[in-house]
């Protein structure tokens, strides 16, 4: 049997990048990006007001001198300057006129009136230097300089800074075409009203929802029980994907009927149970490019060895890089005797600083396992006690 | 001018729980629950076998003796037990039969070959009392117990546990019905080539994408310029809905233009101005039911007053609590010197422990602000200097 560690090694080395396709921005939230971006421009594109007041020249301001002007400018507008223009009233946003550097804030100006047909105005300021209240052209980024790699997920900044670049069509990541199948005798579907003896399908549902996290709709989510014929059949159907996701029969009292099933359909098996808890009979093999898991079937191993195993082949399939698991201390205590690595749901508490509190249910067959938790902590094959205050690697649900 | 807290608290004020509405289970994902739920029937609704092996009566046990059995159970079947037969083979998830009480695992047998035409096995065993290796029926659960409560976000657990329950349909709360305007003279929309001094629009992008994390779209995304006309037609319109949004035109350079119109088109102001940086020119109001946010045009003063502000609002509109913010210590050292309450972003950093660094960008006018980061961390207004280890409240993107 291999180690957690092990096996995420041989799932994130079983996947290969899927190759890019043009995407609409407006479609791309929760994609991964597939090019590198530059800017097509300086930014600012000009030199900007960042304030509301006064342009003018720093070179021979005075606090004493009196200014006369006629003109403002918004921002979306842009004149020239005309000959003996001493300062124009301009608003944050605007472009400052070429022929001036400085811009007065309008709390620092003195209204004077009006003389001659002119507003005149004067200023007793602390920021009277050049380029003062103003962001400089090209300040932020320089034209054609790079801001974003390959591999970048794309997020709510990320999608409002490619549209400030005018990058409305973009290569991102295909997602894998996924295929699910839950197994097992005693499972119903909605349809259906369970025997005394039987348990509604749940699987599919979370299987389905956790896809969800990438984006991904399964092409299809099929019941196939414990038939071999029909699960053959289905599995069959199910290797024109880029993923199969199998749920249950794994374990020896299904007489590994899903990995039998699996290797006469030409997949071969990279690893067969891992010192997991939950989720210790898993199973995950290869045809060519296509990869295949056979979770076992209790509902919250479904949600470990996806969140913990699926997930990485999906990042890696995507081009994002391997997840960096964060660590904050735990509240309470656990103990454990066995030389597995177990996950358990844990939920963010909050006295002064943020700790890890353990969410108990009644072992992984408990159908509320997992609820009110915030994601996973994890205590190592070879950690018996767990403590008030000891780090914790957290993998958050979302 | 209000404070964060005031402000927030005035936001969370103005918002009435929406109505509920029946949601089909498989588009339940995201969405708030509105009913309280309770278990259909006892769970585990059987005596589970928790391990392969075989099901007998701890009555009477002996490691000396022989038993011998003819049939075998497996998960989703049910037998009763026939006079005289001792023992039976028993799968994981297959109910234990009515006078067995006890299942001994696989690996504690010891396989004795067939006599008479039964197989004979004996057990070498530390588990032989009553219920070992069994799932008491409704030990998890009892029939007609509370499991999840109005209020509960729709995860991928809950919707796992949900589907186990039978619950394909529930009761969720409405989704706001959303309309977003961006303002602004020097903002250009995806057709067109924007001038030296002008900017593409990111504000709808970004808005409309930080409402997906709520699994909103927004019934119209419309850009009015500053034109007042055209500006007050595109608010009357966008009144009917539940929420509107609208960016720029709300500091004192754009002649407070948003706040005049919307006050002449019957929106009362509730606030307008808060200490917080970036986003202090912030509008709020409301008329009847309908609430609106007039966010500053900076695109990151709409990312962080969109995270603080309006998700309060739809929090509350779907029924969910207030959040409560999660605290890390901080890496690194900041200073500040008016006294607003800042925001800035913030990313993981894993040495031993998560700690949250700042992620440094030129002003709330970079169109990079924002990226790259996991979320926002908080200077409050009375904090001059953030120092190394100092604990940081932090709101996390997603």
């Amino acid at each position: 049997m291999i180690s957690v560690q092990e096996a995420l090694t041989l799932v994130e080395s079983s996947a290969s990048v899927s190759s890019p396709e043009n995407t609409n921005l407006e479609n791309s939230l929760g994609k991964v990006l597939r090019e590198k971006i530059h800017s097509d421009r300086d930014y600012p594109p000009f030199h900007r007001a960042t304030m509301d007041g006064f342009a003018l020249k720093s070179e021979g301001f005075s606090e004493d001198r009196i200014y006369s002007y006629t003109r403002e400018l918004h921002a979306g507008e842009s004149f020239r300057l005309e000959s003996g223009e001493e300062t124009i009233r301009i608003m944050t946003g605007a472009p400052v006129p070429e022929g001036f550097d400085l811009v007065i804030k309008i709390e620092d100006s003195e209204d004077l009136g009006i003389s001659n047909g002119k507003k005149q105005v004067r200023f007793k300021t602390e920021k009277s230097s050049s380029f003062s209240n103003i962001a400089i052209q090209g300040e932020d980024l320089k034209i054609n300089q790079e801001i974003l790699n390959e591999g970048t997920l794309i997020n709510a900044s990320v999608l409002s800074l490619l549209s400030s670049l005018g990058k409305y069509s973009i290569q991102t990541s295909k997602l894998p075409r996924v295929r699910v199948i839950s197994t097992g005798n005693e499972i119903v579907g909605p349809g259906e009203i369970p025997k005394p003896w039987q348990i509604r399908d749940s699987n599919s549902y979370s299987i389905r929802s956790l896809l969800q996290k990438y984006g991904i709709s399964p092409l299809s989510v099929t019941r196939a029980g414990d038939d071999p014929i029909l699960l053959e059949k289905a599995v069959k159907e199910g290797l024109d994907s880029d993923l199969l996701i199998l749920s249950g029969g794994v374990s020896m009292g299904n007489l590994d009927l899903v990995p039998k099933i699996l290797e006469t359909s030409g997949v071969k098996e990279v690893f067969h149970k891992v010192r997991i808890k939950p989720g210790k009979p898993i199973w995950f093999g290869k045809k060519n490019k296509q990869a295949v898991f056979g979770l076992p079937g209790n509902p919250f191993s479904v949600q470990v060895c996806f969140r913990i195993f699926v997930e990485a082949y999906i990042r890696k399939f995507l081009g994002l890089s391997s997840e960096k698991p964060i660590c904050l201390p735990f509240a309470g205590e656990r103990k454990k005797k066995n030389k597995l690595t177990e996950f358990f749901p844990v939920s963010y508490e909050t006295k002064v600083q943020t700790f890890l509190s353990e969410k108990k249910f009644n072992g992984s067959g408990d159908i509320r396992a997992g609820i009110f938790s915030d994601g996973l902590g994890v205590q190592f094959s070879e950690t018996e006690n767990l403590e008030e205050g000891d780090l914790l690697e957290f993998y958050p649900w979302s």
